[in-house]
């Protein structure tokens, strides 16, 4: 869409404020951009599995490797909270077209002794020495362990920061330079609470200089 | 790419401990999947203005409506980090196809007299009524004023809870549940460090119930 010439309209604080609540969910939650999203797969203390899907993820650091998640206790994935809290470990399995639909179906309200896995459809993966489940149809996997929690008072959500203990992926779509071509293992993107997108590159750009 | 029948290879935490440096900062940024990426907006105390890419960046909640960033106090964003904590607003501006290189350049290191608005060419828009800069040449902006800062001593970094002030945007992008077509506003994704795409929808999806 050619925007060159379109009018801009400023929606200020207050008529946010005013918004049904699910408008404002559908609104803001779009206006961060493209999200990394991916399913958390989580075990119990009683050995029941459990996945969810999250888009609120981050880069938080290379060294040591780091990964941010934000987790709302009230909503749905509040099984996986309280497994990452119990077993301190956890997967986190990156999308593709073949199983958007499926990952997504994940957001459901299950009952706690229902595993989304089955639910779902989708196939739990163990390797031997890591208790987490990993997703199957995902071949882009990492292994976390929790490390930190910080309980954010400003609006009760909670910030899960994590270790990398292992990446599971496709050797061949790693690059000379440490550059991992996600949009080539078929990785997708999404927007807001609902929508999906592939991608396609535009470029890769060398290391800016003033 | 068909990876149904790839192999995956496990790389463990002691393989990326080993990796050359610059190598393992290509990896792990890769692995955390698309990333929310955008421009942030900022002045300083003696209206100076400043121009920085950001990706790690994210939704922390709809109501109240607030976002996320992190900020690592020892790369070039530093000045930006500065005139947030001095001026508590800043804004945050998507980036598109017809501009993402001028975007990437603002992550050269840059001395504090050189504007980036001036360095790249990009152009700063001012509202009456809001301190910060915006850019002209993205047709979705956000203003944000700083809430909260963060000390994760886990790795040095800096965790900025934003809240939004007002979003500036084209209204027909707008639907009618609230969801905004981000990518009908051209804004694009990045992966990694250095490289950035277009994306193509693959469907909304509907509320998942059980």
């Amino acid at each position: 869409m050619n925007q060159q010439n379109s009018i801009l309209k400023r929606i200020k604080k207050d008529e946010i404020l005013e918004m049904e609540t699910r408008f404002r969910a559908n609104f803001i939650n779009s206006i961060s951009g493209f999200k990394s999203v991916g399913l958390i797969g989580t075990i119990s203390t009683t050995n029941k599995t459990n996945l969810a899907i999250f888009s609120q993820v981050f880069h938080l650091g290379a060294n040591p490797a780091l990964m941010g998640f934000i987790v709302r206790p009230d909503v749905s994935p509040r099984h996986t909270l309280e497994n990452i809290l119990e077993t301190k470990f956890f997967t986190f399995n990156h999308i593709t077209e073949e199983f958007y639909k499926q990952a997504h179906q994940t957001s459901a309200r299950y009952e706690r002794e229902i595993s989304e896995f089955e639910a779902t459809g989708l196939t739990p993966h163990f390797e031997t020495d890591f208790i987490a489940p990993y997703v199957k149809e995902s071949h882009f996997r990492i292994g976390l362990k929790l490390e930190e929690k910080h309980d954010l008072s400003i609006n009760n959500t909670i910030l899960l920061i994590a270790s990398v203990q292992e990446v599971i992926l496709n050797e061949e779509i790693i690059k000379k330079d440490g550059y991992i071509d996600i949009e080539k293992a078929g990785t997708i993107t999404s927007s807001s609470l609902d929508s999906y997108h592939v991608t396609k590159r535009l470029e890769r750009l060398a290391y800016a200089k003033p």
